[in-house]
């Protein structure tokens, strides 16, 4: 199973008062982004994968969702999810993302926000997913940048030249990164773009569309000291869709 | 126009003096990658974009290729690619990438090396290219890797703790970089790694596989210094092919 690290108490702690967790939606910087990529609700039944306090799943109702189904690996996130809402339409599971089986051909959306690079057997998890969407369906994620999740020593740093500047190594070396990030010994799964796309694309999937999310002209305004995400995305946001048909490209 | 560096005497002195100028395809460290991603060649009209010395050209036909199109911006480039062959069934043609117009559904094969990465209007070149090919054909290039292209000052440095690491800034700044590679002040567009893959969707192509290139073990047993291109990777290689069908994915 993986490092569930929402479960431990200090993680927990320090991560129920990020502004995310606090504003939902709202609190998350690259939220308008992922917000745009999404088709429209109405009628939709939803799957969100490491749902967390359940945030999208409330929206998703709110837009017109006729179902939504949270799943998260950590029983605290899922009884403070349940606690905020009444709606029988949104079932809340405890599932580990690594070995969670699916329904086949249930759902119209999938989503999961910042949750694959926790996961080592993504392949599996990928596959679940195609297999759980009806044709048309569609799978719409965020993860943290490769860029972001490469350097052995993630964090800025000043170049010879006086340039603040994000030292990349081990770029192409995927596997598990370490971290301090609220918790000391955070694992995260580095993987690099291309991993990514070239995994949806074998699973069947086809892309609809990528980016690399950098703050908005209006966000830097607010917050100046967002400017620096520009020089190092945080994070990769990517749309993709089960196709009508199996249309496998010919090799 | 866009910069025609490979006409500039210092440069083009230095550029005849690399390994893949004098050894051709064989000379350059990602061509096994590359060349894993094309198709046979038997009985495919063949375009090379930025033939340059015409290696690519000439290795075509020697896989069967019926016919092969280069085309480059270098009179220099050309006369030399010229004068190392008499197969009529190579044509060599001048002209800027940026104003090419491409003859429709006339190749099976678009092919380019290291050339998109110089060109300011890459939207329209695509276009053309996708116009160029027949249903099911091909487009494989490789460009230098936004992370490889996107930094102020483009080098290895060395971290506060002493690790070798690239300095990655404006990754999300496209436009023009400046570097001194070969001769003082040539000038390369960096884009970031998703405007390639959305150019491509955008255009109608279908996406086959990416691969952000690093050497292999066997490369860097021989030549021990590639190691650090795992670090950051040099070049990205795409294959992509305009569909039999125009299926554009549902908005």
């Amino acid at each position: 199973m993986t490092q569930n690290i929402y479960d431990d108490a200090a993680f927990f702690t320090a991560y129920a008062r990020l502004e995310r967790s606090i504003e939902g939606l709202e609190g998350a910087i690259e939220w308008p982004a992922l917000h745009t990529l999404l088709p429209d609700l109405k009628e939709h039944r939803v799957l969100d994968l490491g749902c967390g306090y359940g945030w999208f799943c409330r929206w998703a109702r709110t837009e017109g969702a006729s179902s939504v189904q949270g799943i998260d690996v950590s029983e605290r996130m899922l009884e403070r999810a349940a606690s905020m809402t009444n709606d029988t339409a949104i079932t809340y599971t405890r599932a580990d993302l690594e070995q969670v089986e699916l329904p086949p051909a249930s759902f119209d959306l999938a989503y999961t926000s910042l949750a694959f690079h926790y996961l080592t057997k993504l392949d599996r998890l990928l596959a679940q997913i195609y297999r759980s969407l009806v044709p048309g369906g569609h799978l719409i994620f965020s993860v943290e940048h490769p860029i972001y999740t490469a350097p052995s020593h993630p964090g800025w740093s000043l170049s010879p030249t006086g340039q603040q500047v994000w030292p990349v190594d081990r770029y192409l070396e995927e596997g598990p990164r370490t971290t301090d990030w609220l918790a000391p010994g955070v694992i995260k799964q580095h993987r690099t773009l291309t991993t990514y796309v070239n995994l949806l694309l074998q699973t069947g999937f086809h892309l609809r569309h990528l980016e690399e999310w950098g703050p908005s002209d209006a966000q830097i305004a607010a917050s100046p000291l967002l400017a620096q995400e520009r020089d190092r995305p945080p994070f990769l946001l990517i749309s993709a869709v089960r196709p009508e048909e199996a249309t496998h490209v010919a090799e």
